[in-house]
């Protein structure tokens, strides 16, 4: 039943001489999606985004630029790669690739530093790790090119691991429905005005993308007890409360916060120990914060028979 | 500078028929240390128990057991199993082989799985992981043998990370020594009467065994910095102050405390996060106890570029 729920990212930029991205078609990401061995299981659109569900999460495209997600044993690093080679790297104003602590890393078929190097093949960059290796840890590779003056872009991710309470258990019951994850996390209330589009995966498991005018949010939900992971990014601006409100239904024993050119606000934070912090700048534009939050209550473990 | 702290350990009780175990000579000894990919290093011997010193950790080996710590990349499991099939399964009245989480698991050769698929070939038993895949956790096997009535043993270990202070500086500067080390922990005090044999690794690294009577005690620092890590595993019986001590200097940001039919006493630890524990029990006779904690202040952490 173990799935790895821990996600590669990947957000590349555009020059504005290049033709738009969402102008490339379905069958281009899906060619670049496949190359990461993921598969596109669903989409939606607005105004100012294609938004993709993936059989291992999700693929954001906007004229200037994209953002992907892939969890499991994805090769995300490939889909960076192919595209860079598609588009040539003069269209590539920046880019930056993310992975994190995974629960089960030796059966990934590369680690971070393998990917960095492959990378740099066509982008000079900097990479980092922030965190211990220990415990949650983040890795980021950017690319030296920066934003053109007055676009920095900011987004937030909340990483929840180890959820209990009634929520996680109606998550990894076999009746739970979309619109029953939906209601039960209360996502409409929360992202007032967001248009949804979500897959529930068999037998658990479940993916939303929402978009509300040039504002997105994805929730990827792996309920398995002893590997359950949650992770939430959006680059709403409402000051984290969707964060308070994940944590308190989903009562995760741990949680990570990366802000990417945004502040952390705790205010509606479960009682926690901020177990360690650290503030990045990465370039004169932007700047990411990764913060590392425990429970305060300690927790009972139950030894798992092998 | 990365080298893997974290210890596999095996335990081996065979029959009273057996012969004593320390007349199978440092012959003998060698090489099921050096089926493990590991050497000798120096030794040291009281009337109870042989001390040996290994390129990664220890070997004590009295006339009813042998107890053996290998770190790095060693392969422990060979060594357990070529021990069983010197000596013959029937002269094996019980068995325990552990694993701890790794910094870099992806760069040991087996996983604690692969390990017990072979060790159960030779030796039923039940094995456990406790403790979540994303943060501290502990592999344990026991063999379905118990001991004979009477012989429970116990013993205690602490498993520190992130040292940091004066002590940790010293540890990772080009000019310790041997005895400046014992004296720094103090161990001539707390360790009262306890006879000591201790190697300083080059370009850093220190290990220390220490017997008195039918006591022991060994420790193995691993100082480098973003991987530091310090285990010390005793069975002497005066309620943890070693531990306390230990801790106090060496000021850890987490730190484990497992122990096996002992009682765990932290009214001397410095203020901590109970994490989470376990009590497990592995048989009629034997206990098993996990105890994770993390200091209460926030850790500002430095970037790794990579």
């Amino acid at each position: 039943m173990f799935f790895e729920g821990s996600e590669k990212r990947v957000e590349v930029f555009v020059s504005s001489s290049t033709d738009p991205l969402r102008l490339l078609g379905e069958k281009f990401w899906a060619k670049i999606v496949a190359s990461a061995n993921a598969k596109i299981v669903s989409k939606m659109s607005n105004d100012f985004c294609d938004a993709y569900l993936l059989s291992e999460s999700c693929l954001f495209v906007w004229d200037d630029r994209f953002l992907m997600l892939t969890c499991g044993t994805t090769t995300l690093v490939d889909a960076a790669i192919l595209f860079t080679e598609k588009l040539g790297r003069a269209a590539i104003v920046s880019a930056s690739y993310q992975r994190k602590s995974e629960y089960f890393s030796h059966l990934q078929t590369s680690c971070f530093n393998d990917d960095v190097l492959r990378l740099r093949r066509y982008l000079a960059g900097a990479a980092y790790r922030i965190g211990h290796l220990d415990t949650h840890h983040h890795y980021i590779f950017t690319s030296d090119s920066i934003h053109p003056a007055g676009v920095i872009k900011s987004n937030s991710e909340l990483l929840m691991y180890h959820i209990k309470g009634a929520a996680a258990d109606y998550l990894r019951c076999d009746k739970q429905s979309s619109q029953g994850i939906r209601d039960m996390l209360e996502l409409e209330r929360v992202f007032v005005n967001f248009t949804f589009d979500d897959y529930l995966f068999d037998p658990c498991g479940y993916s939303i993308n929402g978009l509300c005018g040039d504002k997105y949010m994805t929730i990827h939900i792996t309920p398995q007890e002893e590997s359950s992971y949650v992770s939430i990014e959006t680059n709403s601006d409402f000051e984290f409360c969707p964060f308070s409100a994940l944590l308190s239904k989903l009562q995760p024993q741990s949680w990570d916060v990366i802000g990417f050119n945004s502040t952390i606000i705790t205010d509606d934070f479960p009682p926690y120990l901020l177990v360690a912090s650290c503030i990045l700048p990465l370039n004169d534009n932007d700047t990411v914060q990764f913060n590392q939050y425990q429970q305060l209550t300690s927790e009972v473990l139950l030894p798992e028979r092998l």
